[in-house]
């Protein structure tokens, strides 16, 4: 009988991997998610606002995984979990209207190992009770929707981060290549500043009434996000608003 | 805006999959097994002598899918546990001194779905502690392992059969068509005006010298080309053009 091999672990692409937590209510599912972690090999996790950590449900579900708490950072807003991520891919059970790009788990999966060619790939999982809300989602480069029954789609936190786990340790392990030419990818804060940016710019030029925005400024985000922005565009996006800034500013002198 | 559609539910296949937990010691596991069924449109749990059961930690831990706990069947042995299978999968960490064939999940849970065609497949979990025994591995027809860390392969009871529900919901779907939220596409006359009026714009505002234009058309073209506009991000992108034009127009009289 030929054995299943496994390849040794882990990975060195599931080391870029960072899980973020946003908002966990109760912290048994903040050790669980941390176990099912350490069974696929990640092992970098981020709790943003948890309603309660350190707790002792949290060490207990950990089961044999209390390290990966021990080593938990602790923020206070996503902005600080996203920090440096080259790719941020937000958990939804239902993709909403300015969702971006909508992937299956399955492929966002594997796009996020090939992304770890560049830097960090943080996975987002909303609160329990609700998910992430549409200005978290709005954040993430990527939405990954995990395919489950329509009438009752609620998977615990812990088993969504299991099978997300489960489907990157698949992904990394099959050494597959992402072959599309790719320069290198903007990080979640050069894309939030170029977008911060272009909306200064636009309030600035009254293209957009801060006091009316419609929806201008998620439809930009969404077109941002669908992009999958390189450094360089956003540098070249960013010299093009200050030139627009500079123009705007001589006219007022 | 069209929706993102999920297959309709449950794919008939997977009424014809069975759950059988072996000597499961709590009863919180079998209700977050419950769940985990549900939530990948899975129903028939049959357990094989389990330590607690009916109990008010497995009614809790199955949150929505209390209907899957109250239609279990408990008996006695795994032999009435696999009775009229047209198929046994017993889940393994690591395969042990095992007669028959072993796969990866992935593989087994296709090979499951394929035979539901001739009648049920029953996947088969041991106890938490130390999994099936030798004696009822032997029982099964194919042992399914799913990749895991070599240094912490201890998935949780439920975790594990999450991710099998995953599988084979997946499995079942295979060939279903998922389509990303998107609005109407920009023609190919329209992203090319949109491009040929950025082009004048950038040379107004003398961020591009048609004498030096070094690469940045082609590296404007090529993003949104991968972004694939839709008609009314060409509009608002030529909006912010017009708006352009307008203040170097003003500057210039």
């Amino acid at each position: 009988m030929r054995p299943v091999t496994f390849p040794s672990s882990p990975p060195p692409a599931l080391e870029r991997v960072r899980v973020v937590l946003v908002g966990t209510t109760h912290p048994g599912n903040i050790g669980a998610s941390a176990r099912a972690m350490h069974t696929m090999g990640l092992g970098a996790l981020v709790l943003v606002a948890p309603r309660h950590f350190p707790d002792p449900d949290a060490t207990r579900r950990a089961s044999g995984a209390t390290a990966i708490l021990e080593r938990a950072r602790v923020v206070a807003t996503l902005d600080d979990a996203l920090q440096g991520a080259a790719l941020t891919i937000g958990l939804s059970a239902r993709p909403r209207e300015f969702a971006g790009r909508v992937a299956p788990v399955r492929d966002a999966c594997a796009e996020a190992i090939a992304a770890t060619r560049h830097g960090v790939a943080a996975f987002v999982f909303g609160t329990e009770m609700s998910g992430l809300t549409n200005a978290e989602l709005a954040r993430c480069a990527l939405v990954a929707t995990i395919p489950a029954n329509p009438e009752y789609a609620s998977l615990n936190l812990a088993a969504a981060v299991q099978v997300v786990a489960y489907e990157l340790r698949v992904a990394a392990s099959l050494g597959q290549v992402w072959t599309a030419p790719r320069f290198a990818p903007a990080t979640a804060e050069e894309a939030q500043a170029l977008f911060e940016h272009a909306e200064r710019t636009l309030v600035a030029l009254r293209f957009l009434d801060p006091r009316m925005p419609r929806r201008l400024m998620p439809r930009l985000r969404r077109l941002f996000a669908r992009a999958a922005l390189e450094k360089e565009e956003v540098n070249i996006l960013r010299g093009i608003l200050a030139r627009v800034d500079a123009l705007i500013g001589s006219r007022h002198r």
